[in-house]
């Protein structure tokens, strides 16, 4: 079941397990926090997870609700890696991984059907791409090479039905564009979660989340702390890795 | 030289005094939070307080830099116990106080010949205007009767240099209106600071900064805690209101 470098990494607070490889993808903290952080139905509803990479929020999200979830990877390596792992946790009847472009999705699975959308897209600017030696599944996955912030956004706009949410994790320094194209594309913000590395220190992860034509009410919810001075995770983020739902 | 029921508070953490009065203007928390978080020039370099009230934050600012400084404020009875207060200090050859209103004073004081402006506008729509026992002195200070929040911007902007620096404090609902304001005036945001009541509350107000034509490069400071568990506050906030520059 398990391709080259590819290891069997447990899901941390769920009792199931993630297919992941150094060299093509690993699931990062931040998948975490936006799985933890999104609104789930829990009584109808469809979810919908863009770049969904190896299928991690897909999975985290399965242990909060028994509602149908989609996940969307372009590339074809980590799509497959979703899907074996999704079979392995016996989850296929409730998970779906679609192989296609994030920009093509709405038109294929159908315009305002959906009740959430989550999307961890990827981070950094194209011309930002320094570093020559990470392969090219990690450039894609972290690379605005073939999504830009605004184009998933708009994605994610159009797949929601009116009163539906889309939550977003991405760089805090992208506040202001992610605001920006989240009004333009409907979808008006109605939490951030800010997240910082240490207390004290410049916050580098945004959390956010918007209702597709709701009315202007920002709740700015309390700083996330990733580390303690000791330099250990801390107690909130160590319940949202290993913790209870 | 005290009227009514006017006192004579300690500006706390400067050897300077102010006056004040409960039924006609007091100055607040976030009005010392602004002046602490706002960049000053010390060279050289003029600075305007918008919707200065009693004056609070041209007299700490007064205490950053030597620099000559010009607080705008439309209500006589505030801009008058704004001037009594710098007389008593001794500080009118560095501080001007101008009557006036906001939405006039570039075309009064000149477009584009200021380095920096702050404000602390009216944070609440005019129609919330729920509390009718507030004298008219507060209700102008503190709702959007003469001055809005888009108005404010504007006029802040119009004052700046190219380069300049415009510092706003305001409700942290408003994040989203204050930077699409902000944008629309020719302000790159490009420091944000969120001020929470306590720990595991969410952001009550917000202190922002941005650059007359900046480049978008936005930095989130760390979380700033107004109160501890123990309900006193905390630690930098008593720095900020009682230390040390």
């Amino acid at each position: 079941m398990l391709l080259d470098d590819e290891r069997l990494d447990y899901l941390l607070a769920e009792e199931l397990r993630i297919i992941q490889s150094p060299s093509v993808f690993s699931f990062s903290l931040d998948a975490v926090l936006l799985a933890r952080f999104a609104y789930v139905p829990q009584k109808r509803g469809a979810i919908v997870d863009l770049c969904t990479g190896n299928g991690a929020i897909p999975l985290f999200l399965s242990a909060r609700t028994e509602m149908p979830i989609i996940g969307v990877e372009l590339q074809e390596r980590l799509a497959n890696m979703a899907k074996r792992s999704i079979d392995y946790n016996g989850l296929s009847h409730r998970i779906d991984i679609i192989q296609g472009d994030v920009k093509e999705i709405p038109a294929q699975l159908g315009i305002e059907k959906f009740d959430v959308v989550t999307c961890n897209p990827p981070y950094f600017p194209a011309h930002e791409m320094s570093d020559k030696n990470i392969s090219e599944h990690m450039a894609i996955a972290r690379h605005e090479l073939h999504l830009t912030l605004d184009e998933s956004i708009a994605a994610a706009s159009k797949l929601l039905k009116q009163g539906g949410k889309a939550a977003f994790v991405h760089r805090a320094g992208r506040l202001i564009d992610i605001i920006t194209a989240m009004r333009a594309n409907r979808l008006e913000p109605k939490r951030v979660r800010l997240v910082y590395p240490k207390a004290g220190k410049e916050a580098n992860t945004l959390l956010i989340e918007g209702i597709k034509d709701g009315k202007p009410d920002l709740k700015i919810l309390p700083p996330l702390i990733v580390y303690g001075e000791d330099g250990e995770y801390t107690e909130e983020v160590r319940a949202l890795l290993y913790g209870s739902r």
